[in-house]
């Protein structure tokens, strides 16, 4: 399978930073001032991340053009998302801020596609706050830091802020994992319309 | 004190509509596209809703230009609720779409001041997003429909989603309360630069 042309074009554009990490081969969209990336550890399938290029960790740190820019990427990101996952309806949520429950300062817009019923075995439909927060949604560990090889998610400097609600273990995925993910929804995001 | 002139301007473009609902005098923030409103139960002081003027449910709904106007106006509006009331972050969630926990069908963000230990006494950081969905989050009975009268927010037609991490009640703000804010808000905005 060859490489999708906007893969390329990503590659090129290398390194790109997440915070104070490198997060390149799992970025799956670019724009001049943003880029869209696969989790480690998603809550559910096809949770992703949308971040401005530049690092800042407020949204009032933006531009109005790169705050233009990084929202019309969520709008097309969740489009395609919606699309790919066969999803009814997705939640969109900024943690501005470590009081609000930031933990990357880089901004970062969650998407992340509902279905009916779809953590009804899971503590119901707002389950998906609580686990946006507790250890599945602590992306500090989630990526390798500059430099570091990448030691999985389960390091003891890990911080709980909320308590889980289900004892279930989500391992890391692989790196070759996140990559092919990449590249799948690469192909997706060149199937979807510039408006 | 006399009438704001951003409040001038609103009241010539009434009515103004979210979703089913009227809700012209509890808007603070007008733009070509966009508006801030008032909560009638805010979760925290300062939880503020900004809405296309257009009433579509879903955010692939909205144009580009709705798009980037609507997240332009959650950047002002955000930075102006943070200076205003003394926060160090800001919770922006969007439930889009049912299956998310949306209650009215029309596109909203919500924009929430959060500081350190605000919800120490209510169950912590995250208990946010709880009450995002629980009876304090839940608009659909907070604004009278078209040509009815008030009749508070206790109605036996609300939902409750999610538990509620604590037993307090919250009585809805009378019309009066919540048209001082917007006026008082409406002033702020008014300091704000535009870019």
């Amino acid at each position: 399978m060859s490489i999708p042309n906007s893969i390329t074009h990503i590659l090129k554009a290398a390194p790109i930073h997440f915070g104070p990490f490198t997060v390149t081969t799992q970025v799956f969209h670019l724009t001049p001032h943003t880029y869209a990336l696969v989790n480690l550890k998603p809550i559910l399938p096809g949770h992703v991340l949308i971040s401005p290029r530049r690092v800042v960790p407020r949204v009032t740190d933006l531009t109005p053009t790169e705050t233009s820019d990084l929202f019309l990427t969520v709008r097309r990101v969740a489009r395609m998302i919606e699309r790919v996952y066969g999803a009814s309806s997705l939640n969109i949520a900024i943690q501005d801020g470590a009081d609000a429950g930031q933990s990357v300062p880089h901004v970062h817009a969650h998407v992340i596609p509902r279905k009916r019923g779809d953590l009804d075995s899971r503590g119901g439909m707002d389950a998906v706050y609580e686990m946006l927060d507790g250890e599945e949604g602590d992306l500090r560990d989630a990526f390798p830091r500059d430099g570091e090889v990448e030691e999985g998610a389960g390091g003891s400097s890990r911080r709980r802020r909320f308590p889980r609600v289900d004892n279930e273990e989500r391992k890391p995925r692989s790196l070759e994992e996140m990559e092919g993910e990449a590249w799948r929804l690469a192909r997706e995001m060149e199937k979807e319309l510039d408006d």
